[in-house]
């Protein structure tokens, strides 16, 4: 499969950010808020920036298997509801302790930890209220997919994970497990909840974008560690270097730069030959993988 | 409706109580975890101690309308999991900052800060993949009850009011307000559930069953905040007089001890009539409502 549309995929990603930035959007509009400042805190968390690299991925799982874009819009919202609670939490000071995210204060600096605490319980809860919203006759593949993914076995798992590894000196194997949780459980969550939208449980496609989303997944965190290294604060949005001073193990720091630039192309390889039975609809998300490891923030 | 069989209740409550905790409990056998640590932080915030006066609520709602035990398990776990991550997450330092909770310590006391934050994730996460883990007609607005009543319109809204309300002198209308979000939300979405799974969602019978569960909520918490004047700390499981010492205005500092005994009692009365057009079936619920303000825990 030739992937090589980049331009294609500029467009496709400003109607993917458009689309679901304007459905987010409107989830605070229109209606008074029980509790202002909370709801200021949410919209901060969730609002400010972002790639929205996991509603696209809704998307273009969800096209390239026949899916109405009406169709795809609440896992869209849901899933990047999910990853913005979940990075308000990872910046707390209990947790990695980061006042800057997006290039912005983090949610705990601009309003206060407790805030921060519950603007991120209330954006996970509004997850699953948003991913139930529209009537689907596979609503519960849906729920359970997003929740799996996020949770004990999922994302938070990694998270977990993360924290455990702080310091310590895990090997190349127990990096890649936790981050298949952190950050690759959410990716492919994307994929299948896009896929569900379309077909089937059992289709076997949704396997073939589960061994897309895998190895996207991974590469994207080796690219993140990566820029963590070559990247500038400004650039990045957020404080770079981060890594080494807080001894966190990552794929430069096992492999070095160039072996953990090497793995990141190779797993893009093997992300687009699983595409394979997809056929040509499959072609955005064979651009998509390309970009994984160009982006510079 | 007569409504005395104070015996009969704690059959009931007895039977309901080994109900969840086997499905709670089984949540976490038989399988390996994929973060240790995190999951015993989440055991620890789920099955030490509790009431279950919430899945209790959803059994007795349920069984009035008709439903099966069997069917009413899922939600009955899943409000129980909401209840048990919201208490994590209100005890932490950045929140309400206790140590005790059930007569042992806290989970970030038990554990850290991190790890109780993300085990109540988790724990949340984890309440909606059990609430979609079996089909139902009527998934969809389950999913829905649930999160309205625990997010930025429920009990997230009602600890945001409360974090505001510390040091301050609301009214007695604004106290109930918050109590209303903060507890009364997923007390009524309790009995919701439980009827939901007999009955469709325009049966005027839920909103019977609302009706008393919002009074039942509101009695509930100025018993809270009676026995937190009145009782001692051996006997609640938590710090007595934490309240008053962090200023936070309750039922009995507005209106006086006797006032607030007095206005509980009120709103069980209510409570029973609203209880009306379910007829006998009902009678386990008015029973219930007796036992909210003879509690001495």
């Amino acid at each position: 499969m030739v992937a090589t549309q980049v331009p294609v995929l500029e467009t496709l990603r400003h109607a993917s950010n458009a689309r679901v930035d304007a459905m987010l959007s409107a989830l605070f509009e229109a209606r008074p808020a029980t509790a202002p400042r909370l709801e200021a805190a949410m919209r901060h968390g969730l609002l400010v920036g972002g790639k929205r690299l996991r509603p696209l991925l809704v998307y273009l799982a969800g096209r390239a298997l026949g899916a109405d874009d009406e169709a795809l819009d609440a896992p869209a919202a849901a899933i990047e509801l999910i990853h913005a609670y979940s990075l308000i939490h990872d910046d707390l000071p209990a947790m990695d302790d980061d006042d800057l995210r997006r290039g912005q204060p983090t949610v705990h600096i601009a309003y206060d930890e407790a805030t921060a605490i519950l603007a991120g319980d209330a954006l996970q809860t509004l997850a699953f209220e948003v991913l139930a919203s529209t009537p689907h006759p596979r609503l519960g593949s849906l729920v359970r997919t997003l929740a799996t993914a996020s949770g004990r076995d999922g994302m938070v798992a990694g998270q977990a994970l993360d924290l455990d590894a702080v310091g310590g000196h895990p090997e190349v194997d127990a990096l890649a497990h936790m981050h298949a949780h952190k950050t690759g459980a959410l990716i492919e969550a994307a994929v299948r909840l896009g896929g569900l939208i379309a077909v089937a449980e059992t289709d076997p496609r949704l396997e073939a974008l589960s061994r897309y989303a895998r190895t996207i997944g991974l590469a994207f965190q080796i690219h993140d560690d990566v820029l963590d290294v070559t990247g500038d604060t400004a650039t990045l949005g957020k404080a770079s270097g981060a890594d080494a001073a807080r001894e966190k193990p990552t794929y430069p720091s096992l492999l070095g730069l160039e072996g953990a630039q090497r793995k990141a192309r190779t797993l893009i390889d093997e992300a687009i030959a699983a595409l394979a039975p997809l056929g040509e609809n499959a072609a955005p998300l064979a651009d998509l993988a390309h970009y994984m490891i160009k982006r510079d923030h």
